[in-house]
């Protein structure tokens, strides 16, 4: 929820507001309900839209599970013949193209809806501006750029694949205030407080796919599940040189509950599926970075548009050495170990002057912890 | 500055405040006369006080430099007779007893001070509250207690070395956002923002001594000065297993500006100076976790009360196993290294279930960097 929205409603609530900030309450209120349905609309983007009739809103919706409706559809079935004449807030620019279902601005023009606020043009080759000027042509009054950078952020992963075909990759790292992520032992758990890892599981429902490293998925036997969300499963994905994964784990036991997949080094680039169900991706490089950099274009063609990697050491590194990282979440839990496993170590190290930065960093506090998030670039 | 002090001002500006709030405002202004006053009063606490009559503020004073007056005397001398009937806000209990100076309640009472604040009892064995006594049987009242964690928190160096016998330790560490304190070619300028090291300034003058280990001397021939105060150096401390050191160091060269000390390990315990002026400070313990005990009770005696122990690894980890960090003050500058030295390097590490977390943390941001604080204690 952006600053913005809080000023208005605590400062306005009960009383009159001006025309822009009604039109900044109404595109937040959209914006809220596409943040809900993040993580639940792969391949879709997340999108919410709002149909205000005389200032008051007369229907909502946000985008529908994959293959059901979107977002404009949803708030413009809600409002029926009430639409005529209406405002639409819509967070991301309507479809123009017959993809699962019918273009949404057929239906927004025989509604009747007389104004639409777009927050941003949609990257979509297939649909980058074009909606907007038919809308126009008919008469609609568009509006496009109000609370641009909040929707941009909101699906910054689904903008980022589509335009670069690439999968967008989220690193996760939970790290003593000394940036270890095991003590001498080999211990991990729980470097971070429950409400760190509470956010993390935040995380996993908002991405497509869950990953982690071999020795992780030896070592803890994750469940790599969203709790917080009891109907939705992102997809899991487990990076191995081979492809022996121990058979009585829980992501081989559970494979054909779950899209489950094993990206293996070299041969030649294919997809096989397991007897257990699992996806066998060959990237067909042998290279650690090089076969990274196949496998996030194969995570695009298969239709998984955000990662989230959560460690190890060395899979975490791989993807920072890649240049593959698209955003890092470091969360410092408050341990110091004074000894222990480092939460990064790269096969060459990188000079003060010339390394890693985080670009946009925000910070929030998790109980006793702090979580530093930003894009990594090397400088 | 205190919240509280920023509410009170932004609401109540140009208004009518209430009694309590008034009360607030001027502890609040005798509290940053005395964070003005914090590293230039040693072996002297910061202290501030008011002179308030009729709602107004009519004088006001900090600890002057050692040997100097008091807080309550810089501000009685400045209102003179005017002080008669008024009311005195101070952050500490004022003196009773004689030392440099003649004590403060024999001048309180002489001025006619009606009604007198006090933050915090002094905990110095030759006050303890004796002098809030003599001024309540002179039929003064006295007041006790008005925002004491902050007047606590601005003196923590002093009430912890006066009732432990032992030198308040800081300790800071610059890390990269892995944990880093230098890169793989040892290189460490700088990690951190403009902004922190401008910070590190300050609080090397709110410090009594800097301390560096032997590889930082030898490698960094670093000033350890506080540039941001033109007058005021604190003096300087280097542990080194041995006497020799670099002849061309800054460190050498300058120890007739400035108090300098070398603390050596083992012998017997003694304090010899050498030609150089420098101090030689034997603490009688070969093993060095022991030795940095017994120089904390050296320190005491020496009238070093605080010190700040600047990296590197070493002394760090050193410090931190021996139990006797007070305070940490851990800087992260906006960077990843991948591979480097590691900010902390303890001879044996700690488990997850018992290691060093830190109490009371609180969080800052310089520039791009971020900064936690917090006392470390064993869990």
């Amino acid at each position: 929820m952006s600053l913005t929205y809080f000023i208005i409603v605590s400062a306005k609530e009960g009383k009159n507001m001006s025309d822009s900030e009604k039109h900044l309450f109404f595109m937040q209120k959209a914006l809220d309900m596409a943040h809900e349905a993040k993580g639940t609309t792969f391949p879709n983007p997340a999108v919410g839209a709002v149909i205000v009739s005389h200032n008051r809103v007369i229907a909502h919706g946000a985008t529908e599970k994959c293959g059901g409706k979107h977002a404009e559809i949803v708030a413009l079935h809600q409002a029926g013949d009430n639409a005529r004449g209406s405002t639409l807030y819509v967070t991301l620019e309507p479809c123009c193209h017959h993809g699962r279902t019918s273009p949404c601005i057929d239906s927004i023009i025989s509604h009747g809806i007389k104004r639409v606020f777009v927050a941003m043009e949609d990257p979509n080759p297939l649909v980058q501006g074009k909606s907007i000027k038919i809308l126009q042509n008919e008469g609609i009054e568009v509006n496009v750029g109000l609370l641009a950078t909040e929707a941009t952020r909101l699906n910054e992963d689904f903008l980022w694949d589509i335009t670069q075909k690439k999968a967008w990759i989220t690193l996760k790292l939970a790290l003593t205030l000394d940036g270890k992520i095991a003590d001498y032992k080999g211990d991990s758990k729980w470097i971070t407080s429950s409400q760190s890892r509470e956010f993390v599981q935040l995380l996993r429902k908002r991405h497509a796919a869950v990953g982690v490293g071999i020795t992780t998925l030896q070592m803890d036997d994750p469940k790599l599940t969203a709790r917080c969300e009891k109907t939705f499963f992102p997809a899991r994905i487990v990076f191995s040189p081979d492809e022996t994964l121990p058979a009585n784990s829980f992501f081989i036991r559970n494979a054909s509950q779950v899209r489950s997949v094993v990206v293996l080094r070299g041969g030649e680039q294919r997809i096989e599926t397991s007897s257990d169900g699992v996806e066998l991706w060959h990237t067909g490089e042998k290279d650690p970075l090089r076969s990274l950099h196949s496998f996030v274009a194969m995570a695009h063609q298969q239709h998984l548009s955000s990662i989230l990697i959560e460690g190890g050491q060395r899979l975490g590194s791989l993807f920072l050495q890649a240049g593959l990282v698209n955003r890092i979440y470091l969360f410092y839990g408050n341990k110091i170990l004074g000894r222990g496993k480092e939460g990064l170590l790269f096969s060459s190290g990188l000079s003060i002057d010339k390394c890693i930065t985080l670009e946009n960093t925000e910070h929030l506090v998790f109980g006793s912890d702090i979580m530093i998030t930003g894009k990594p670039v090397l400088s």
